[in-house]
């Protein structure tokens, strides 16, 4: 297998694009990607597009075709493959992209994730979003997102000892992170007592401890290590990817406060790179609600069960902290379409580590990407390093 | 690169499964494959899935996640990831297996493909399938398949010399292949009158012109050709796999009666491969509609453009014609269960080349299978060789 690296980045404006349809977003993003690497259209062997369900959102699947086809590929007809895993779909095309160079069979290679989700209805999209569970023994039974994530919460809060100000810290450290992203989709400062203050979606989870309905895409460019520098000065290497699956219910898990998943991707991404926590400089984990990062923390083995609501309230999680979590934003401010999110994960760790973070840039070699579909049933780990 | 062999199939029966579930058609075709292996279940390494639109005919996303826990193999936390491509989402779950074992990356690999139609009403499948088209340039415009299939059809007659009768023939030498093939929807054998006679669904297209609305599943295991034997006597190796895009529109196109993607996809095999065209003994063909089967044989480079009507009519391509297309009996009689078909191509080519073949056996020792979405905005072509 060959090494991979990372030669460009590139990612729209995340948040309600009205004016934009799907196949812009896109394009958009992998327009700024190809830009970045200095690469032209033409020198793309392949690409791959995580998308979790533009059939239900846009009513249009086919969605590798169609994206080769509006970045002006079909000319060449260059393969382009759409990769689903509900929200961890954009993590998943990744991986593809770096399966398919480490292989040798294929040299420049796209990987892009998008999402529109706003051209449906709140009620819509959070229906759509349950085809991410089980359909049959969840979401028929009436169980949403919010409220799988709620039951986590609170089988979390009555084991460990987690307040609900720690809870709402995750989400203050994640606005003021997005409060310096240009990309964000909110840039506002929040307190604690925004969430406590804020609506309640599903006891104990309330709107601030949730991420948004948003619009996006974003784009990254792979190529093998030893043609990196033909195109940048500044590879960044993929040290690391991990995949892992779950029971898609909840309640099949073995400890539904535990995601399996996330300890078994992050062991494979470790074992295969190397590496230990201490070498991790930066991570960003799928905080699709600030339950999800405290779990995520946990894990992936940076702190013990049940002591990353202290960790987040001491600021070790922060930009100045030990070990910064979603210096992005993360889902909860940069916002989360849904199949972008993963590839908008590379994208930021790549600015982090070529020091192009600009207001909420830290001192990182090595980056930790960690993203999530649905309540756990796929967890994607990638490891990269400057 | 490492060398790819499949060293097991399974396949659903083809047909309306009322009282089978999406997930358990899937089951079924996985034990079918690992049986056939004589591999268990916690030896796979990693799973693809083909599925085109579970979002829509059964809203459930997140497909990967979902097989992979109905097939047992959540407690390994098996990697496992649903790849899309319309109605080529089969072909391309099998490439990915393959890159994936290719790579290094895994040893075990199950490809499989599945689709559930029938859940939702005739109209509503219609309209599915039209998301594998441009939806804001054909479908909102009220393209269906049939229709533009239909225009396919209309330019070719126009052009090249095909009767209304060679067309009809596409569709009698696939009954007659369904007739001889256990799994297939339709077993009976029809006549030219038949399709003539049948109802007009989009002219020049008739009923028996149309592929069927199909439930079914299949899976094959691939595994690197170093560790075939451990398995299997009868290895069969994946001598090329290939893919190619083009514009997701057809009004987009160079030309509608040449699928230039098969055109790059089937030049790019037979490179990969070094095989001619004298070397393929059998070949399984996307015949989605009768003309689609005309336009592959030519497309591939079986013969010239306008010469497969004759071929098809001088018996060329049937049974016991120098090149035997569709023994399966294609998508016209063996069914369309779309994320399926090109899974099942694949378990057609290593039955025949196992000599499994029972009463459609044909003489072959290397077999193409040919695997279109939409209306060819990708296609994937595989070379397999006993």
């Amino acid at each position: 297998m060959r090494d991979v690296a990372v030669i460009g980045v590139g990612c729209t404006e995340f948040g309600e694009h009205w004016g934009t349809s799907f196949r812009d977003l896109f394009v958009k993003a992998g327009a700024l990607a190809l830009e970045d690497a200095g690469v032209t259209g033409e020198k793309i062997d392949a690409l791959y597009v995580g998308n979790m369900s533009a059939g239900r959102f846009v009513e249009q699947e086919h969605i590798g075709a169609l994206i080769a086809d509006y970045a002006g590929l079909a000319t060449n007809h260059v393969p382009s493959t759409r990769v689903e895993a509900a929200c961890a779909s954009g993590g998943l095309a990744f991986r593809q992209a770096v399966i398919a160079v480490a292989s040798g069979m294929e040299d420049i290679v796209v990987a892009a994730g998008v999402e529109k989700m706003t051209d449906v209805g709140t009620g819509a999209s959070v229906d759509m979003l349950a085809s991410a569970a089980d359909r049959e023994w969840e979401g028929f039974a009436g169980a949403t997102f919010p409220g799988l994530y709620a039951m986590i919460a609170n089988d979390y809060m009555h084991r460990y000892p987690l307040t609900r100000e720690q809870l709402a810290q995750v989400a203050v450290k994640n606005h003021e992170n997005g409060a310096r992203n240009p990309i964000a989709q909110f840039q506002n400062r929040i307190t604690v007592d925004t969430v406590l203050n804020s609506s309640l979606v599903a006891d104990p989870l309330r709107l601030f401890d949730c991420s948004p309905i948003t619009d996006g895409a974003a784009a990254v460019v792979v190529v093998p290590l030893d043609r990196a520098r033909e195109f940048t000065d500044s590879p960044v290497r993929v040290l690391a990817s991990a995949q892992a699956s779950d029971t898609i219910a909840l309640h099949d898990r073995r400890d539904i406060s535990t995601m399996d998943a996330t300890v078994a991707a992050g062991k494979r991404a470790f074992a295969q790179s190397g590496l230990a926590h201490k070498d991790i400089d930066m991570v960003e984990v799928h905080d699709c609600f600030t339950i999800a990062e405290i779990c995520a923390i946990e894990d992936l083995g940076f702190c013990k069960k049940g002591e990353a609501g202290k960790l987040t309230a001491d600021g070790v999680t922060a930009l100045n902290g030990d070990i910064p979590v979603n210096t992005s934003g993360g889902l909860k401010a940069c916002g989360h379409p849904v199949g972008a999110t993963g590839i908008k994960q590379i994208y930021e760790i790549v600015s982090q580590l070529r020091g192009e973070a600009g207001a909420r840039q830290v001192d990182a070699e090595i980056g930790m990407a960690h993203n999530v579909g649905g309540t756990g049933a796929t967890v994607v780990v990638h490891i990269l390093g400057a």
